[in-house]
Order: C-alpha cells, then structure tokens, then sequence
C-alpha cells in the first residue's frame, strides 16, 4: 500500500508563526525538516498557519475554513494546534479568556477534526517572561493534557522544559517578552521532536493508514 | 513619526509555499529574510499563504477572509500575490482557468485591495518544465504586467529569469517537473530582490506612511 500524501495544518499563535526568529521559521518550520528523514519520499506539505494574538477562540473561528482550503480529498491530512499564551495575558481584572472557556474551544476544535478523521497533535502553550502569567498557563497546560488524554490525542507540554535560566526565556527577555528567537525555537523544538516523529511516522509506517 | 508594525500575507500557489524546498521556506521565507536589515527595528510579521493546486480563482475565494484575519488595525497591512501557473495547466481541451478569466480574477483582487489601502506587490508565475505550458504562462504574465501597470501596482515578472538552462529548470525537471529544490528558489528570490527591497522599504522610509 502506497502512503498517501501528508498535508498539515499547523494553527495556533505567534509562537506557531515564529514570531522573533530571523529566519521566519520557528518550532513549526524545524519539526517539517525533521519529518523528512522519517517520510522518506512520501510527499509531504506543510502550512504555517498560526496568527499573532490569536487565542482558542480565534484559532476555533477560523481553523476548519482555512484547513478546508489546503485539504484535498484522498490525501493524509493532519493537524497541529498550539495556543493558550494569548488566552492567559491579563485584561482588565481577567484574563483574554477565561481557562474554562479555553478548554471548551480546545475540545470543540478536537472533536471537530476528529469527526472529520484527521489526526490531531497538540502542544502546550510555552513560558513568557511574567511568572505570574505562567502559573496560569501552567494550569491551562494541565487542563489542555487533561481534554486531549480522554480523546487519546497526543499532548505535547513544554512550558516545564522552557521555563527558568533556558535560552527561551532569556530570548524573550531580550526581546519583546515573550517571543524568542534561534535557540528557543530550536530547543522547543528538541521538547516535541519525540512526539513529533512518533505521531508523523505513523503515517509513514502504515502506509498513510491511520 | 514611528513606523507602523508591518504585517504581510504572501498569497499564492505551491511556488509560494514552497513546495520542494527540504527548508520548507521558499522564496517568500528568504524574502521576508532579506527585508530585515532595510527595516531596522520596524516591527515586522510574514505569513505564507500559497496553497498547492490554487488557481486564481482560489485565490480570489480566500484571500480577503484569510488576510482580514491577519491585518490588525493601526498596522501597515501588505500584500504579495503570486499565481497563475495552475491557471495555465491544460484540463481536457482548454486550460484550468482561460487567460482572460485569470485577469479578470487578478484585477478584482487588486481592485479590493487598493480599496481597503493595502499595499499590493505582484510577482508573476514562474516557468515548469514543459514547455508548451510555459508559452501559455508568458501570456499571462505580459497580461498580468499590464492589469498591474494601469493602476500603479508594481510587477516582477520572472518567468524569462528562470526558464531555459537554469537551476530552477534542472530542479523542477528532477523533481516533479514542476517545483525546484533549493537554487530554484534562491535564484527566483533574486530575480524579486529589488523590487521587493524597494516597495518593502518604503515602508521604513517614510515612517510607515504610504
């Protein structure tokens, strides 16, 4: 059985954009190169589609439109999604989005996609230079692996592995605050390489069987 | 007088995404390299937003929805389209879209945006490695020059750049016959460097005012 074609939509925030790296790639642009060895000659596309600012609710209004427009019948067409930062910044005396309504629109995004029977990846929100906001990104981060493990969808965490004296931290703090640049990007993406290679292999493995 | 953050959609095909480019960049991701030393601390977001098998009639379908979702308010909204080789592509006895039906697509593309007051930068289709196809996209693209020309959007045709004993060619035609590898899309970024340099800088130049 020959593997079908892998399309894959990556949505989520500035953080999926790359936002802060030079080269315009990010975590997103890393792990696509790193699929190649594991692909072998499977053809295989990739769309950056993470928007600055976006919270969940931004990413559920928008996400199945625009992975509609880049998933064709017949191939294997697969999913992405990490958010939650935008969703924990302070706003008057609350948050962008309360962590209850974040969960809902994660779960409604997952059972969408998974009734449409694309496989689904997500990773956690990463660490910013502000403690206080990290401590509620923690709690979106476990409420997140909580809704993704009754799916059996594969969840990613990374705000543990980023946060304290790493080169993300002290690139966002040279820079805006939250957007690192290189090597933080590099090192997020060695935190989800394993999950990476583990879930885009499957495809590769079965012959694009899921 | 501050510039205004930039933001910055390429639409296109898979050219724009792309495709074939192990580094998964492109000539849109090298581009958006090249744009940081001519605008020192601006503030500056690129997205990439070509999609395989898009013709102009795709474009023209998704691009607003797409951009409007990117393009805050108060920023210096902009945008690059590059399409028309899929339009060129022979189904059946005639073309996927004919020659004057692409232009009418472009134009009303242009019109819509030069009305919301978003910069336009068009880059015209590159050749493939066949070459009856190519003799059909260099009409277009002495057609898309001129819809550009009558209402002051800059053009780059590259199709003359890159076809014959070229990189771009030796690329596409090892490859799918279509995409180029890595030197395909170095050299067309090349080809657009000055004209993108310029219109991008007109940004930093007058403090984001257009």
């Amino acid at each position: 059985m020959t593997a079908r074609p892998i399309r894959l939509c990556f949505f989520g925030d500035s953080f999926v954009a790359g936002v802060g790296d030079p080269a315009h790639r990010g975590w997103a642009g890393l792990l696509a190169e790193h699929a190649r060895p594991v692909l072998g000659d499977i053809d295989f596309t990739v769309y950056n589609l993470g928007v600055r600012r976006d919270t969940t609710a931004d990413v559920r209004a928008r996400w199945s439109h625009e992975a509609r427009r880049r998933f064709p019948d017949g191939c294997d067409n697969r999913l992405v999604f990490s958010f939650g930062v935008n969703d924990t910044t302070q706003q008057g005396d609350s948050t962008r989005v309360r962590p209850e309504d974040s969960v809902t629109n994660l779960t409604a995004i997952l059972d969408d996609a998974l009734a449409c029977d694309w496989p689904v990846l997500v990773v956690g929100p990463p660490p910013v230079a502000d403690e206080q906001q990290n401590a509620r990104t923690r709690h979106l981060d476990d409420l997140f692996a909580g809704a993704c493990a009754v799916r059996n969808v594969p969840y990613c965490s990374v705000i543990a592995h980023l946060d304290g004296d790493t080169a993300w931290i002290r690139e966002a703090a040279a820079g805006d605050g939250a957007h690192p640049s290189v090597q933080g990007y590099r090192d997020l993406a060695d935190v989800v390489l394993d999950a990476w290679i583990t879930w885009i292999g499957s495809a590769a493995a079965v012959g694009g069987a899921r």
